[in-house]
């Protein structure tokens, strides 16, 4: 199959809940959440587009970066591309329903694994569906990475016991789901978390601890403080709050300030392997994508996810021939002007 | 009722006179006075909208703020949220007359108190209008503010007398109401005031008096020294002139200048509870809107103007959560990017 | 006859040529030379069009200005407000045809005339569209100002006379018609003018000599070098070189070199009272448009041409009450904020 | 036959394959690569139509200049006017296969001639095409440049021996073909080069060596060094690497760092004579483009060619008449407003 294939299918199978549209820029779905938009006016997404588009590639072809690797290692996992699958759920009421939370969570955990990487899987105000991605990510071997909502600590931690049980490779909170107001309503109240509060979860558990949603410098080094192993730069594909500043345009500050001290990831509008470059280049260890990955599985299955991975790997490939990184090392500012004005 | 339900009724019985667009911003209803659009070009609509749109939120979510304090006090009541109705007549030439005068009025002041805040009500170049506002304050016991045109002061001086009757929380008037030439056709004259004339009309009275229409440092300073009580930054919602500059990017300024020494209203495209948050943050005490109302009014009566107020609440909640402000004295400028360049 | 009704008429008979767009911004129309368009791209008229949206007015109501004083002195005659009408030719093949070149200039002398002001004429590849401009000039006792296209000298000079006999209050030429290539195919070549030219030309007549065609303060400059007594400042609608600057942009400097030593027409998407304002306000002594003087009429003759800048008038008045204008010397660069850029 | 015509007959034979849009900006075709798009998002197309948009003329008509002299010598050959034909090939797979290439190189190679130029031919996966193009440049007596892919140095150096063979005015490379992973497949490797790589074709041939596909300072330096003759700054329409810089905005610079040292062509977006004064006076010695040649060569053969070419010509004196350049030479910044913001 071929991605224009994949992408027809999808579109077919989700049913309007996303378009596909020829560039996916948060404009046609905004406002749709429930479903696949940004929040409000969908500008949080739309600023994450706008802000990844402002940063420029520096082409380069006189030097001998002919076969560059792309590899890096993640919690001393060693993968193929700087890429790790966002978690994403509720199949049914975002993304049409044709396919099951567990078949999603297989797809996206053996299709990521086939593709040399791994994925995260997710968590919602139905509990069954962090039991789901749990599920995949046994099957695996442990081969992935459980992401609980901020909910009350007791809850998350025994959340954390039962990822140890599956020999996850690292798990997390996406604190920037404290805003989700509706999930009290079901009884599975979550909110912000103060630093003492971050350090008994980080403390409860030997497993790397990934912290989701972080958007300031100021954060970035709380998160250092309480003892995670990762942040993750995302405003949750704008999702949650309207109007955030796009990732683009804070990641060069926050890695400023914590690189090394504490894995970057990058997670806003990932569309092709050029992202990827650029985002690395701005200062991220690894990215992540949540919405194609939806239309590999949507369109293909676990085939479909590794098939857009592949497709993902292709481009960087050829994007680090084009700037002259002979490794991910290499990808450094000096490849990229940034248009995007600093604050 | 929903508010997605409540927009389509309100759509459908507003004929055209308002498409309650995806995206209010003041595009599709260009030059449409009377009508629901800015005047001329729509650039001063289009240009609250823009500026408002370039402020951005700064997410936090490691903090302790569960639970925000939303509420604020203004002129000695307190009020659940930051938010006053705004003063809106003209339904049969602005809105397409499914509603009459008095009943849009009783709507909106029953409504908002019922959501725990209350209303402006307006005048217009008939001056029954007035009294219809008027009428509604009364029987909620005067708690509501009447807006009076800038016609001649004796005028103004009966019309504030007859305010004070209803035992109403203020007065004031939209000064910016200066250029409705077409009034004195009606010999209804009115037109900009001098200091001294302002004096006048802020001697004449003991409620709290409200200057609606300010748009400069200049002007709010001089309001200042009249005894004025409040300003309302406000272009009109781009129905007096074409090409004003937007009220978010004056806003700071006039709030560096005056906070504190009078109470600061901001009224400019306020859609949405994460509205209110900005126009705060960048230096109001409180916030009005008009459009939104109308929707309400139109679309659900007394009850679905108290829809959509309650809906702003629950948004203003979530964004101050995810802001980290636990009362509204907290949301301050390190709440917020603003992208707006200053003169 | 209503301004709303006006356009429609207009519409009808332009057959296109013109769409009367809602938003007047060289889009729909660009290329369209001939026709009503800018030239190639359409870019020179849409900057005119977006470097004068980017001048934004400040609203001020508190003072006394309650009805201003809108006349200006042009070469020694008053009129009512600083507007001229702007040099146009070429019915058939701009316009569509439905007047002729006599109707036409009758209809805008005459129409200027009776609205308070006058009117300029044209010249074209066709040398009878000048006669024709100066026989409504004439029936009119010479209120009126004919603009030759820059031919060869001795051939202006001739056409300097013509107008002297027509008593018109004075004359011109559009130099930047320099760039008419094919004006040469119809044996009526025209060009540039070296100073020694043009000082021929200003001093073959005791008339006011206007420049019209100015982008720069060094031809600014050498305007008042050659003794010209106006310039106009204007990139001809668009319509002779593609991707230059607009009006907006370079006027502000232009005034800063020669204002005083020369009067200052500016000619750039002037569409609503409030743009004369904003010209005035960066620079100029009054303002010229063509388009919207087309509108008049075709749809509505001389009533329709005076229609046209009665409404431009009301609008103007309006404008300088909202701003705090008391008369045209009080509208300067503190009424506005000017948002374009300077080189 | 006129353009319009000749575009109305190219749109009808290209099926699609080009739209012939009303703007040429890279946003209906963006993707299409295979086709006439920019890769990817098409932003390094779109970019290139913007950056040379942000470049505006400055209309001066006060100067002696009536007729200039567009001409310029480039390796020792004078031509008409600073313009080459671009490189192209892939008739079927790109413009939908009306012509075949033999055609195709024939019509751009003859017509560029007969309108006072010449034109580079190019290379292809399917290696018959560079031949296709050697034959036409023979048949003309050499006039023309034929454009080698970055294969192995080897083959390179037999297709130069090849070109040198038919007389060629010079041969060159596009090593921002280095991308093009898909040639591997064919067994046609393409790559980057080293400085040393690249030494060794320079002093392969006494001919003028070209690298076109320079798009920084450090590249234009390092051809410098390798002993080219000549660089094309060029992103190579967009359509090998996403998200590049623009050809209008990295000219500046490089023309600053190695003018005169080695010949400077500017290549992207040139759709119209004013373009061509554009990228002169940003610093290049001539131009190249491909798209509106492709028009040509589709809607009327070897003269729709010429006729493209012309028309050029005729809108390059225009603008030269308008701007006050006397000859090539005379084009400098003085003449533009640059808009880019340089890094």
């Amino acid at each position: 199959m071929e991605i224009k294939e994949l992408k027809k299918i999808a579109k077919d199978r989700m049913k309007g809940y996303c378009r596909l549209c020829k560039e996916c820029n948060g404009i046609a779905c905004a406002g749709e959440v429930p479903g696949m938009g940004g929040k409000g006016s969908g500008e949080s997404f739309k600023r994450n587009y706008e802000t990844l588009k402002n940063v420029k590639l520096v082409l380069k072809t006189i030097h001998d970066v002919k076969d560059p690797d792309m590899s890096v290692e993640i919690f001393g996992k060693k993968i193929d591309l700087p890429f790790i699958t966002a978690p994403v759920t509720g199949n049914s009421i975002n993304m049409g329903g044709f396919l099951t939370e567990a078949q999603y969570s297989d797809y996206v955990v053996f299709g990521s694994i086939e593709a040399g990487t791994f994925a995260m899987t997710g968590d919602s105000g139905n509990p069954q569906f962090y039991i789901d991605g749990l599920n995949s990510i046994k099957k695996a071997n442990g081969i992935g990475i459980p992401i609980i909502k901020p909910r009350e600590n007791m809850k998350i931690i025994e959340n954390i016991k039962k990822a140890e049980e599956t020999g996850a490779i690292g798990v997390g909170i996406d604190i920037d789901g404290a805003g989700l107001l509706t999930m009290a309503l079901h009884g599975q109240p979550v909110g912000p978390k103060t630093v003492d509060e971050l350090k008994e979860l980080t403390s409860s558990t030997k497993l790397p601890f990934i912290l989701k949603g972080i958007m300031s410098v100021e954060e970035a080094e709380l998160a250092v403080e309480v003892g995670a192993s990762a942040i993750v730069v995302s405003n949750h594909g704008g999702r949650i709050l309207d109007y955030t500043l796009g990732v683009a345009e804070v990641l060069p500050k926050i890695s400023k300030a914590v690189k090394g001290k504490i894995t970057i990831f990058a997670d806003g509008n990932v569309r092709n392997g050029v992202d990827i470059l650029k985002y690395i280049a701005l200062g991220a260890d690894a990215v992540l994508a949540g919405r194609p990955i939806i239309w590999g599985a949507y369109g293909g299955g676990k085939e479909g996810v590794k098939l857009i991975i592949e497709n993902l790997k292709e481009e960087l490939k050829q994007a680090m021939i084009l700037t002259g990184c002979k490794d991910v090392k290499s990808i450094d500012s000096s490849k990229i002007i940034n248009l995007n004005k600093q604050f």
